[in-house]
């Protein structure tokens, strides 16, 4: 099965990570985790949260320097880490646009991440390539935050989403109707949260254009899990659900561009929508968005997209430390 | 009025600002002091150029998060406020290049701003569009100082401008006569600098060519403000000035070359000009510089143009004090 | 000579400098040391990498603020510098890509460098130009590092070549045989490092493809100075040596590619070669590589590229305490 095997996949890296440093632990994919491993995450991720609300800092960084690698932009994600680092009192060293530099001399990903490694105790590593973190973990002796790699895992950004549905709903105390609208066949965003929810009670409701469903590896990954959902079209079903995940459609993904005209503005929540759900419904979303949320839902208390921007801080804070080994209390 | 439309638009800015936080102030345009306040900045300013005599650090910030955020490049902008923070102590988080990320996607500056705004304390923004930084003060909880905006305001250089009058020349111990010299009608430097002095004793000599005169908004305003002020071709008429602010003529404000080129050289300003002037002039240029002040002007007394960069650093080490409100004593 | 005479050129500008600022040093060219400066560098690195072993940090520059001001792109040696100023606890300001900002509008550097020179208290320099980092040593009155200046110098990579070299082979005890392999014609780092290998008891084994040989003027030189040294295209000669170093073929160098195809692939240091070698050879390259050296390398203990890089960050920590005067005990 794809997920096993991909978790098993993963999994050596991190043995073999493991045997390297065993003190360290890289965060390369949403299904690495155990519950157990989620739970302890969330409640760090808490404990960060509820520290910085009388404080700016959680010195416990100090002497620890982050290398964020982007080899793609992605300015927010960058930020965020590099936020998250300060506010542990850490530093930062930040390449950009590294495809232009050594690499564009032909250097192998490999030989550049063993030269960077000597930089820093810890990456973050942004490649449009799938598997890049995978090999940067089984090259380097640091820990490696996977920040995105192409059209494979961002698991911080599905690790944020499961804080932010923990923190407004608790997690396993009645069964929670998860509702995802938009793009959800190449949503990585949406695949990696799937994943990090099985761990829990709760069901799907997908709602999507026929075209744009959910993929049938993944499919036969909720079977397995003996998870119940809903495949449809209809976004009136949104009104079942305790939380709303939209997506963007995104544009990059359509070779034909009337395909993309078709679809992209095919839902939009906007505050009628969301009035007709239950009253205490979560609006989220990754971020960024285009129309598919008016911005008269801006102003709701059911709308939780830039409070879940936020929690993306307190989350990565909470992996630094984890990755790293290092106990906060 | 221009001016006090202005002012009044960038009142209820800051007064929004202030209900959401008020223990912050934004800075987002030359007309939003008051006299007062004025003289607290340049009390403020001076203390800190004292206190960094014989120090590197003034450690106030030491927790505190800037981000610069640079929609448009300024590279020594956004290094001046880099090392204001750094020598307050504090962090710093940096996009530059932002127009290629998120917002290449069709996201709003809104959008962006509401999730930048979890990353730090405060923040730097340099924007082409005039209004940025007044948007950016409705959007976000924390504090926002404006980096320039467009054909706007950049009135952290307005007030470095004023700091190195009122450091070589005491303001209102007599009255001083300020020269301008060069592109008055497109500079924006200038018209923040006006605006500043205006709650001073002074008066303005306005040396350029007729093309590229004082605009009539503006001299609207110095008459309301009963400030004498003389509008020239004549070079000569520095010879009467205590200061002589230099500013280049601007290539990128020409659709027609020829008319650049017919400006470009107008007015030079070597040393044979400066000796002609009062032995205790002070000559000032916003940089960078091309050929309208040659550098055998450079090691002349008069010239201090680099002391006012150098003033830059002390002026945004004071704005961000002022602005988190955060006492030096 | 043109060794002596860049020597001497190259002392009037630390001359000068130390009359600016007799504390202060830049770094400026492999040709300004002194064997006893270079013995002190050594044993400085040294004991940096020693102290690194059971901490992060060294925090002997805490206030201090470096500005790596690169106006041509080289992540690596950026990152190098960026993280050496961070174990010393200080911090760093960062101006990549300087050309497309206010030099694009005519500014010279000289008045570049003299507003930065305001915003740090060291400087380190990458300028396409030959001699830039010699100017700024000239212009501004906080110490320079020149991290390469075109065809000119690279005195650090210079620096943590011989520090690689000292540290496995011990230098002065037994003559030591230095092969280099690949380009030595255009290799700037080659020639840094025959200047700095002059003061030891060495000589040299040159191998290159007869138009990629060492030029007139550096065979002048290892004459003058009564060096030994054998120049020959046969890479067998590499059995006689104790280290090889070997670089790129660069292809930019050259202005018909099909001269460059004839050399590229000209030597290729692979496993069965370094077995052939003295066992106790060590491999070196300044990186990136491309495939002069195999990856079936990587793993055998004479290998050293990657850990020469490291000595980068070593050498980088001594260079700044050097420069600004820091004594370490």
């Amino acid at each position: 099965m794809y997920f096993l095997a991909k978790r098993v996949g993963k999994y050596i890296v991190s043995e073999k990570l493991i045997l390297m440093n065993p003190k360290f632990k890289s965060i390369l994919s949403a299904s690495q985790f155990t519950k157990s491993e989620l739970s302890e995450l969330l409640d760090l991720t808490s404990l960060i949260e509820n520290k910085l609300q009388s404080r700016k800092q959680i010195p416990l960084l100090n002497e620890y320097i982050l290398a964020t690698m982007f080899f793609e932009p992605s300015t927010r994600t960058r930020l965020s880490f590099e936020s998250a680092m300060h506010r542990l009192g850490g530093r930062v060293i930040t390449a950009v646009g590294m495809q232009f530099s050594s690499m564009a001399k032909g250097e192998t990903l490999f030989d550049t991440l063993k030269v960077l490694e000597s930089y820093a105790d810890i990456c973050a590593i942004r490649h449009p390539v799938e598997g890049a973190s995978a090999l940067a973990a089984q090259t380097i002796s640091i820990p490696v935050i996977n920040a995105g790699d192409g059209a494979g895992e961002h698991p911080t950004q599905g690790l944020l989403d499961l804080y932010t549905i923990a923190h407004y709903k608790k997690l396993d105390e009645k069964p929670l109707n998860i509702g995802f609208v938009g793009d959800i066949k190449y949503g990585r965003t949406i695949h990696s949260l799937i994943q990090l929810l099985s761990h829990f009670d709760c069901h799907f409701t997908l709602i999507s254009p026929k075209e744009l469903q959910l993929d049938e590896k993944y499919i036969s990954f909720l079977k397995k899990q003996k998870k119940e959902f809903l495949i449809t079209e209809d976004l009136n079903k949104l009104s079942e659900c305790d939380v709303a995940y939209v997506t963007r459609i995104q544009e990059e993904r359509f070779i034909d561009h009337r395909e993309f005209e078709k679809f992209h503005n095919y839902y939009i929540i906007d505050k009628e929508v969301v009035e007709k759900c239950k009253k205490d419904i979560i609006i989220m979303h990754p971020l960024p968005r285009l129309s598919e949320i008016s911005t008269d839902v801006d102003d709701m208390p059911q709308a939780k997209y830039f409070h879940q921007a936020k929690n993306g801080l307190f989350t990565r804070m909470a992996l630094l430390l984890y990755s790293l080994n290092i106990n906060i209390k």
